[in-house]
């Protein structure tokens, strides 16, 4: 289409930032963003993405007014973790018929872990003529990757990955749901137990069932606590996590589907001591094998650029909540956003 | 669609075998199979492909009468490495209105190299409405993963990538293509002086640049024989690579792109010495820099593989020369490959 493509950006922390620079880099006309924290509310949001420039937007903390006094196309949540947290968000989006795609880990693959409220945004989505999804760094290192090395295998019996990252290199709210921080007991009571506690993977699994025609037989999770010998500052806590106390923990997350494949993914989330670098494994078995590895992804930016590549197809995927197994590929963005949005999906 | 897919497989050699049992296992019809060596012809394609029973169809050397004789969906040549070589057999299919796919490097983006053999191509299918396409190992390896990682990218500098393969596990048209057994004169002479020969790279560079949507500003290609210190016995010449003479070459391709990006891609194909193993290895740098590796990839499974893989997609896609970036990504297949055709494509 011809028009820039206009935004809201709801979350203005760590992604938040970097999302804004990223949209204004690829065409968007940023219309309005919205945040809780103080320390940003009433800034401009050229100079909270480090633009060099103000846009004369300011972060405001009024969501509803925001989305009441301009039109946006799309907006794009990057607040917090759970679906139940950013309901509101896209619910407030949803009425408004605006776009959203949220990185909210759950909202990646949330039809069996919050079956209710995805549903609920399903119907308002199409209520209102718009779509709603989820994305981010597991949509093509997790996801599409692994699901294109699929498609050049003749019969798979097993799929392995696991994939570890930086508590740090996030917010607060992620380093909370990994335990960060915790005491082995602590983290028993408030982790380990919790089964309502959808880890990352647990969505991930589902949604490569969806997009690979599986069904699934049974499920199940196991979140181990992660030690170091040694003292280990966090900024993001900030505080030093002493040795014996969770660094983060790695989510198993076994998937077996009534189709003969078995998923088993682990997610390793913590706050890395010294020397340890990201790394995302994945293994297919079968005829053949085949082994796919990431050295150090850069996951923060990959998150941002994933999701503002994904734009053009959120507008025109079909209304509703539509996970992004069911979209094509992320695709880069060489041009404006807006010359990737074909007319004739209105 | 219900009916089971009706196959031709035009080529029984070392990746026919193998295309003939995974089609058969993936639910297709041998219908046909074409070879004019006198080791396979008349022999059970049952027994060819070592299914271990009898399918009472004969490999024959009467192409033209194999498709005069059968109503086949799809033809799957796998003969030769040039266009030039396959033309016969992709026209023959075309004529006889059956959709083709071949492991021809040069057919998985002919449209440069080969312009006139390819439009020629293109027309004729598109006058008997069915889809000629190329495929192969690079179509996932070279191609998929490499954009997929750039769905991921908010803004590509370079793409750099390199392959090797070893040529033993090819058919003789594939080393003599890389010059293995030469000496470093015959090399020079054969090889590397024959621009009109295009390396494997070549083709893909352009592939990518087609799915990235980049124009080419200039491209070359410099072809560098590959020693070893050793005699290396190579079972596909049938005789010993002496030390100084090549056991392949290492291809090197450079494109620079009108949009800014450049691709530096290398492709190493050679006789193993022992110990050397298969690796891809290929670097988007930009923001953020990622590197993927594959760790020994099993080329000729996933080669036979993805192009089995994509044979849904190629009976739904339009009419004419179609490559194959224009497609979704290859698929799995859990289930037979007729249940992946959709019947809206008519
Ligand atoms: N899918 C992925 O690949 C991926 C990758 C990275 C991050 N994430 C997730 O994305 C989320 C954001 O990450 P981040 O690093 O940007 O976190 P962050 O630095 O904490 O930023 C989040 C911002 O949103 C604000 N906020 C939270 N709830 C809000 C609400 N209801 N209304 C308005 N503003 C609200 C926060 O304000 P306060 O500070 O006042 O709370 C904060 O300023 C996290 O949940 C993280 O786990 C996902």
């Amino acid at each position: 289409m011809l028009e820039k493509v206009r935004v809201i950006q709801y979350g203005c922390g760590k992604m938040g930032r970097v999302f804004l620079r990223y949209l204004y880099e690829k065409g968007a006309e940023i219309v309005g963003a919205i945040d809780m924290n103080p320390d940003v509310v009433g800034k401009d949001v050229g100079e909270v993405a480090g633009l060099g420039c103000k846009l004369n937007v300011p972060v405001r903390s009024d969501a509803e007014n925001v989305f009441a006094q301009c039109d946006a196309h799309v907006c794009v949540i990057a607040t917090r973790s759970l679906l139940s947290e950013v309901y509101d968000a896209f619910e407030l989006a949803a009425r408004y018929g605006v776009n959203a795609i949220s990185t909210c880990e759950e909202s990646f693959y949330p039809w069996n872990t919050s079956p209710a409220l995805t549903n609920k945004l399903d119907k308002l989505a199409k209520d209102n003529n718009c779509t709603l999804a989820g994305s981010g760094y597991q949509d093509v290192f997790w996801g599409n990757l692994i699901t294109s090395i699929a498609g050049a295998t003749h019969h798979i019996t097993k799929i392995e990955g696991s994939s570890s990252y930086n508590v740090e290199e996030y917010g607060i709210a992620l380093a909370e749901v990994h335990g960060a921080g915790l005491s082995p007991e602590e983290f028993e009571e408030k982790i380990a137990k919790n089964d309502s506690l959808p880890s990352y993977m647990w969505n991930t699994n589902q949604w490569l069932c969806s997009q690979l025609g599986w069904s699934i037989k049974s499920m199940n999770q196991k979140l181990i606590p992660l030690f170091h010998d040694k003292d280990v500052y966090s900024e993001t806590l900030g505080k030093t996590i002493k040795a014996g106390n969770a660094l983060g923990m790695s989510a198993v997350v076994t998937t077996v589907t009534n189709q003969g494949p078995i998923l088993e993914t682990q997610c390793i989330g913590k706050v890395y001591p010294e020397g340890e670098v990201d790394t995302n494994l994945w293994t297919i078995y079968g005829e053949p094998n085949t082994t796919l590895k990431i050295e150090k992804p850069d996951t923060v930016e990959l998150t941002c650029a994933t999701i503002v590549n994904r734009i053009p197809q959120l507008i025109m995927a079909p209304a509703g909540y539509y996970t992004t197994e069911k979209m094509p590929p992320a695709r880069y963005l060489t041009y404006p956003m807006n010359v990737y949005v074909d007319d004739f999906w209105r």
